[in-house]
């Protein structure tokens, strides 16, 4: 055995070995906790959904899944007024952002670093979706930040030509609408402002925009280099199955195409998202109570001093009172509901609450007012 | 809009144009047709795996599944006799050999084509998975093809030392074992010569291991170079869901998993693959089941005037008589059977018969019978 290689960084691109290794979201085993910290939908799929899954556990399981997830494809155009070649799904959304980045950005080299820096960079407003700036570094693009005001809203576009921090020329900008963390909405008007600026391509990462006034659906069919990025995963209750989509150009998407995996979405997942484009109304009553939960939990801890920023979201961001975000952090999960906290200097003052069930929200407003009579 | 930059070639990487377009495999709509084109498993799955995926579709899947599949990690390492450390599972095996791609080799540059072209190359026998050469192009790698026997046996290790096609420091080395298509087992004895003598990373792709003599698993536990690649899909029936897994050293995984999708494995497919391990005997019957067909058909087909390769997998590759491959391929599928032709010159001789039912088997003998009898 003694000519066999060492293993360690010599195996391994040095790129890869720089990389931070992932850490897995907060997996709580504790009995009766309040999950409000990954922006899951409270409510579950429809009962049409679950019986589809049910009868489709059969002996097809053998099979592979339509590659394409053709079915799923042509009923998302009819949905959206589109044809399948506008569409391509993804593993989660997650797995098309990934896609996205191979795609159109270059990983950096000399050239890129001397001459065509636009042509490595992946764009995004900070604070934003985490994900961006690892999907860059995992493919040795450079994450390129540029903040948002301090109110969370989009800077404007005369700002951003003069502050020169965007890029209007990278090879990939990522814009979360409604923003998260923060939850705020942004205009169509001014996303279409800034695409029509915009030289690169532009995915508009609308996770949560069924919370929303307004979506940019339309810039995706109108713009030659927009994406629109949709998941069944928040709005849609099916975050165990993993399915997303871009909607976009025929060019683009039969670009990710060509790096896709061949079946890359699983076929239960594909039949329960049919499904669900089955059932939209029980969909849209859970978006209505959610959205009321949401402005009802607003009110609320508003009267109890917190700072809370309006929300298009299933979630809301808040600035607590009396003692810091981390504390609060702590108090709540000792009273077994968890929030969401985010480290980075732009966020620590705040806390991100996913919006639960009326049950759930009262359950943590009554564990804000203990921790507040305690103090 | 007279401001928006062109579609087409700008907006997309140089290396994705180049890319030839995903053509995904067929999907036959024919009422009746039997499909020995996949080497999908003719048996279901346990009654236990669909059960558990009926008692599973409730409303647990508004919530995102395990990140990291640490049960099925857990219970795959009691199996193996290692630590979930050595185990990462992927969205089938297709996504890890993705990324080990991405992880262990480089896309090719002006230095790695003029000094260091070891460290960008994806290396593998020819023929064996059509999918090592796309992985590699959509890198950016090399893909760098060594020819096996014509026997399609592996080539000796002095054999390869002397003729200085195989390189034996690449970066990544991809080895089908039992070799498909041709469905030749390689002794574990023939493959640790080979992995001692590697000084880069080696896959052993073991996709048809349990219809195979032995397997290799324990070279991936005493190498810290080796990696073994499995999958659910073909011995355990289970295609639809896409769950693989690779078996390795520590560090090799932890290399795989930063580049890992947060949730790339559906939660459905993580209870089904669990719960297959709780009904190991139910498939042995069926490994038995298959081995004996795939024996019979060979033997029939020997009769017949095919020329039969022993096979260790769930397929046999056969050279037909009289008529060309191809033109076998149109008669069969006009009686409704669909078998595997591939074009490269190597194989264009060839069919390759996945192994059905009993009753499946017995339609295309007599369908090659009938082919025989009108000339």
């Amino acid at each position: 055995m003694s000519s066999r290689p060492q293993i360690g960084t010599t195996l391994i691109r040095p790129l890869v070995n720089r990389l931070h290794p992932y850490v897995p979201g907060e997996q709580p085993k504790i009995r009766g906790l309040i999950k409000l910290n990954t922006n899951e939908n409270p409510y579950p799929p429809s009962p049409r959904v679950l019986e589809a899954i049910r009868a489709a556990a059969d002996g097809r399981l053998r099979l592979y899944p339509n590659p394409t997830a053709q079915a799923l494809r042509e009923k998302l155009a009819r949905f959206h007024g589109c044809k399948p070649e506008n569409i391509i799904i993804g593993n989660g959304s997650d797995e098309l952002l990934a896609m996205a980045v191979r795609t159109f950005a270059e990983p950096e080299t000399r050239l890129t670093r001397t001459r065509f820096r636009s042509k490595a960079r992946v764009q995004f407003f900070q604070p934003s979706y985490s994900l961006y700036p690892v999907l860059a570094e995992i493919h040795g693009s450079e994450a390129h930040r540029v903040p948002l005001n301090p109110d969370f809203g989009l800077p404007s576009l005369q700002y951003l030509r003069r502050r020169k921090t965007w890029d209007f020329r990278a090879a990939l900008s990522f814009i979360t609408t409604p923003n998260a963390p923060s939850g705020r909405g942004i205009s169509t008007a001014e996303l279409r402002e800034l695409c029509m600026a915009q030289r690169g391509v532009v995915v508009l990462d609308e996770a949560y925009t069924d919370f929303a006034y307004e979506n940019a659906l339309a810039l995706s069919l109108d713009c030659p280099h927009v994406l629109v990025a949709r998941t069944f995963s928040k709005a849609y209750s099916l975050c165990f199955q993993r399915i997303g989509y871009f909607v976009g150009a025929p060019g683009l998407i039969a670009a990710l195409d060509k790096v896709r995996d061949s079946y890359n979405v699983n076929g239960l997942g594909q039949i329960a998202a049919l499904e669900t484009l089955n059932d939209l109304p029980y969909y849209r009553t859970n978006f209505e109570k959610i959205i009321a939960t949401r402005e009802y939990l607003g009110r609320a801890l508003a009267e109890l001093g917190f700072q809370v920023f309006p929300s298009q979201t299933n979630f809301i961001l808040v600035r607590p009172p009396r003692f810091s975000a981390s504390k609060w952090l702590k108090k709540f999960r000792a009273r077994k509901i968890l929030v969401r906290w985010f480290k980075d200097a732009a966020l620590k003052n705040f806390l991100r609450i996913s919006i639960g069930t009326p049950e759930e929200i009262e359950a943590l407003l009554k564990a804000a007012k203990a921790v507040l009579r305690r103090r």
